[in-house]
């Protein structure tokens, strides 16, 4: 651009903006991460402009190689990005009219940075949605094998953190697969309903030019074209949207997570970590920290931060289009590329973990965790109504506790001594492997059921 | 209760709870709330115990008989709840024995506490999503009732509250129906994903009884039940997401509710609400303030707390239940009705402002509001490059506002200073008519497009 | 009041509000909490009223007598609290004028609600700090009295929830002192900032009536009055203060009840809690849940949650007053009691807490938790750089691994496979009380030096 | 560093860690920013171990001068930083070692990246806050300015966003002082609790080698050591604080934001920003959107999130140092820059801005303004009660309502309809300067106030 005619705001402006101004006002140094979606966005507004005689086919013709020169240009690292032009389209189009001179004047006819940001920030979100569901079914998968392996391995299911009842690992990790499938679809609705495209909404009116939205979404991969033009570039419920499916899968990547920490303590020791996602200490050589994993366990603050970020930028902003907007982009960049990390890495331990089974079974069996198979066994073979037989299962732990033996460790006597019905046949539910096996509830953690839902889950996610 | 079995927690318990314990324990000051669907899923869950052989057919009577009766007692107001007995599922089932004895015991088989608020709480949410979908429609159909009215009637379009271009109050106000219809179908798929049940999961492993989940599953209208019991019991996400939903439906009327509290403004002046939603002042008694609004424009402030409590809530915790989990339903509770009471309020003020028309058609055509339709004239007319349009125009404003005249003050000679080749044919798009009657791209603001789809909208909400 | 004055705001209002409006208007549902302090409030305006002539000194013992009498009232339960009447003010101001007639419509005199409600919610957050303060301490010195009793019990200390070195409980428990400290010391902070009175601002501008603010200031325990009568009615950077400090507070105190609900798990076994903490379970009688830890380590999200909201709701009001404002109050109480709670089960369980000494010194000494003792043993004894140190003693923890012992239990010989100077000297740190022993640096984990600490502390709380 | 050693942690690590995990653990990206703080903390650390003979002189002054080279280095842009290093630490330290050989490899005694960390982050938020301190400084310095010269400006002052009494410019833009003063107040109370040095606290447990807290401490300017080494390793409630206090004076910039967008809104005209800060149109020529003014208003909203993201982070953590505490960098830094970049904006705006006298007094005389100094006549000179004076205002604000006369216009019949006894001495109060020049009270809104207020913070600030 020549030196007097330093801004894209024509020629109106005879005082440069200050340099604060300049400071708060670019967003290239972000932006610029929607270099392909600028262009591709370009692409079909000139293919349309040139198709309804807005332009020459000879200037879509130049607008097009002009366009596939700059993201070559910018693929190679080669493109000069300037502060002064502000943004992603200001930059791309000077350096278009740079290249090919009055042809590149004509590509912003009919169109408003408000809707080609609008635009811009849909595909991009799009983009990171396809990208973001191939990862969480990759997760799914990493989940799925491991839980197909250990469908029969016996480990302690919990409560408030203490030993309740005996489950296996495949049904844990299955429970897993069974939130991230829900992220898949919440993702896949978000895609579904910001699936319009805004481009031809303009500045915040439309437009009298004779322009076909219909074509130009289709050429994007749209359902179609919004249906107004003030909403088109005025809301950012897609974003929000998006923030919250991200944030809520991330949370449920922490809490796997946070069980890797506890579970790789030593004190647990259920599983082992490789050297492939544990660190070292700088001054304690012993140390195998799960770094991954606390990390993981800490992106659903940066997420959620984002998501309130943007919540609080859109509360109470009048319509259209405000330059607070432009705060939308930072926090979808940084929940996507967050996730992102989280699902890869969360892939990465559960294929890289190794269970300790004989840990996870002596463990399963502690703490009188087959107390709710006595209760239950009172119930069906001595009619006892639930709430007795779990008050006098209640009494028969703490007379095991007292013994310091676990509940098949108590004579039929002791066992007599809360409920004179009990007989010998009450042992058969005491056993760890009774009671996974026992639960075959539908949902429930019996083996076979584990395998069958694992199958299923396979055949669903190949 | 007698005085030696002071707690629900069975023979175990020598000490009784601190008074603290107690305090922080305790649920029943807000779990009330679900009395209803905690009856509910009781009922279903005793046919289905009745159905498989757990219990009698006698039992089942019995047991109906004594929920229904409880129901009463709670509905006139006669339902003795105690803090003692920590929260509504505990309340109504000792209220259950001590009316019916033995039979009441019963009712609790193949259940958990960990199942039964999972399903009172999903009951609870599906019951207020479709309060809420019946609000958002009812407060769309007041938008387009008045959008229909108001199709033609022009008035400022406005980015960075700076007008923009002339546009219609129809137009203006379909944006919102977008918007809001957005936020029905979020709801929509919220209540799809979590309409599965959790009532047999029991505490975490599912159960060895003989239960039918499917059974109860259809008897509360769910699609079907959960697949895996510990996520059953663990995951929150239809909270999260319901949350989210709220958080971003809040943030949608907050953004009318700011145009309200602006355009009731006297130097606006662009509707008036009247006395039944502004209220006055105590000391000065001019005050017409639109309280109304303001506290619309408030409420996403505490629906984004309550997300982002139960996110920080929700994030790290190891599976399954922890008693953490418990502190997600005031936030529910009041997310729901804090939306509702603003839907409700929302609704009201739609119906209620008074358009003043003449103000908003002089507000239209101030501010250079066509400079737009100049810039695109240019381009049609004499074929500029849009980027020398919108320059030429700007000398054009700059000039018009040195002379204090609008665009249409100018004379040809002024126009002609710019670019040589205007002529008289210009003032025929300087008009305020001719600019929205212009901009008929799809979701343009042309009255004729503005009528169509409030028909549209009329249509599809009736 | 009459029936045909059924509001507050004077003659101008024909129509009465419509439900809806009554409903998102009233504050009195929340609001009464403040009753004291808007009784404090008016005695202390009446008493300057008279004062200074603006009343007479009968007309003040009249509305002193009726406000005495309507505290009495409301303490014992007996006020008809009127929604209509929309808030506490109002409220109290009707029921005065109803018991004592005319002189209670003076009391307004020179005041508005907006620098009454300014007034009264600084006066409940500065009661609210008051109490904190007091459980803050008490809750140190818990801590500080368990910490001397344990200043010299080994336990494990960890990064990354990995063992790392030994400390010991007492050192740990101090570490919450320190931070409580600090909490103490934000509360403090914030009570000096907003500890100045906004009464006698009236609705936003000062008042023409010769009012002494200095007086009423003085006699509700204020430094001063506000400077500036915009800034003292449009302000809440108190209540964001209040609500942040709240938030670290309860974040300090959730980690210590993650500790509790790790440490009481079976595998860790590091301390037990009783009954008094602890409940059981539905459905398994074995269960001894950590509860009140659980909830103590959740209360941090609706706390951020209330920051969150009011955050929201203050960013890009414009002065003055504005509705939104009201949805300070319910935040702030909520947050204050959910930490007093908080407080209440923290000092408690750090009372109630049994630790197992035996538990704890094994666990001190497993993972190779002396590795430190040793790199620092070759720098010391050795010379070696410190990064050499840390290489050697890494392929010493892995040899010791490798032949399942710990480093004491590697022959002198093996030590000398990775550094052929070792002695016999360095079997002299490897143990879990030379560790210990040897942290005399200031602030470090030996016991002299924590049981110092906690005798300063213990003294600076007496 | 050589190849078969490409990690920092040791001898122990075989296989690399993967590509994955360094992406998810590497800092340097961001935590090279703290630069200066490490080689700062580094040069006092090696000074005191020299202190006490811990290292030689020589290793020192090698030392020394190889981190002083290293700063060079890093200002000149030539450091070769390495995410295979990590993080800003192992940078520079492995430099060193590069540089110096040996010494370098004894630098890292008696310290651990945990204390390491802990201190630089404390040096360079320190550093932030007395930069932030300055702007702040220089935001009210202009501000005060403005209020000085425009202490009788009059203009409308609003409650709910409706003009309620006239006030004064410079009593507006004083209310901004006072709360820009408690934003230094609230930062200058964050420095002080925060001003310990951990440096020291090592890994976790302090050391034993003889060091001298005291003495680094006093080097980098802390006020003592922090007493407590597991705390020191752990804490991060300064950065909530620090992040707080940003998130509120935020917010307090982004009300004045809101008002200069709605101010230089036409219908308003309050004030007019120059080019300076306030930007074109892409697509129409006539805007002058005041962009600055709506990113200071949105900055709140990430401010916020960073606060929100570190609460959800903190909460929960075990003692002591998780890797999830890493995520505290990004978030402080990027709060400290969008305040600073806020307050630069701010402060050029106060500048910038040029009132418009004449319709601020006009808007100020608009809309019965002065009924409350009617009211309050009546008051005083009728001795009617407040609540009567009150009502009788009213009925003639809607008497005026309906001449559509302002109430001065008001005939003394007109005026006794609704109050027999006023008296022509009424007018003398009616006027907009007769109302502002009457608020004498302290702190209220007359001109003389206002310009002696101004003076006091002139004096102040200087």
């Amino acid at each position: 651009m020549s030196s007097n005619s330093n801004s894209q705001w024509g020629g109106r402006y005879a005082g440069g903006p200050s340099a604060v101004m300049q400071a708060i006002n670019a967003s290239i140094g972000f932006d610029r991460e929607m270099w392909r979606q600028d262009i591709r966005g370009s692409l079909a507004h000139a293919a349309m402009l040139a198709h309804v005689g807005i332009i020459s086919p000879e200037d879509e013709t130049s607008i097009r190689d002009g366009l596939e020169a700059i993201a070559g240009e910018i693929e190679r690292g080669e493109f000069p990005f300037s502060e002064a032009l502000e943004d992603i389209h200001m930059n791309v189009e000077a350096r278009l009219t740079e290249r090919i001179g009055e042809a590149g004047k004509r590509l912003h006819t009919a169109r408003s940075r408000n809707d080609q940001v609008a635009l811009d920030v849909r595909l991009w979100t799009r983009d990171a949605i396809d990208g973001l569901d191939a990862q969480i079914a990759d997760t799914m998968r990493a989940l799925v094998e491991r839980a197909s392996e250990h469908a029969a391995t016996v480990m302690p299911g919990f409560t408030h953190l203490q030993p309740a009842q005996p489950t296996t690992l495949g049904h844990h990790l299955l429970a897993y697969v069974e939130m991230l499938s829900r992220d898949r679809s919440r993702l896949a609705d978000c895609r579904a309903r910001m699936n319009e495209s805004p481009l031809g909404a303009a500045a915040l009116c439309g437009t009298g030019f004779p322009i076909d939205r219909h074509m130009t979404a289709a050429a994007l991969g749209f359902d179609g074209p919004t249906r107004n033009s003030l909403d088109s570039v005025a809301s950012r419920d897609y974003a929000l949207e998006f923030l919250s499916a991200c944030a809520i899968c991330a949370v449920h990547l922490s809490r796997l997570a946070e069980e890797f920490v506890i579970w790789t303590n030593p004190y647990f020791g259920f599983v082992r970590l490789t050297d492939a996602y544990t660190t070292g200490s700088s001054i304690m050589p012993q140390k195998r920290n799960p770094d991954a994993a606390e990390l993981v366990r800490a992106k659903p603050g940066r997420i959620t931060g984002a998501l309130v970020g943007l919540l609080t930028v859109m509360k109470g902003l009048p319509l259209t289009y405000g330059k607070d907007m432009q705060e939308d982009k930072e926090g979808i960049f940084d929940a996507a590329a967050s996730l992102s990390l989280s699902l890869a890495a969360t892939a990465g331990m559960v294929r890289d973990m190794r269970p300790d089974m004989a840990r996870l079974k002596a463990a399963a069996g502690a703490g009188f965790s087959t107390a709710t198979d006595l209760a239950d066994w009172l119930v069906r073979e001595l009619k006892l109504p639930f709430r007795d037989a779990h008050h006098v299962t209640g009494r028969l732990v703490a007379l095991a506790e007292q013994k310091d033996v676990d509940l098949a460790g108590l004579s039929l006597e002791d066992l007599r001594s809360a409920e004179p019905r009990i007989h010998q046949g009450v042992y058969d539910v005491l056993s760890v492997e009774a009671s996974v096996n026992s639960r075959t509830s539908y949902g429930g953690t019996a083996p076979a059921n584990v395998a069958a839902m694992a199958a299923e889950w396979k055949a669903r996610l190949a």
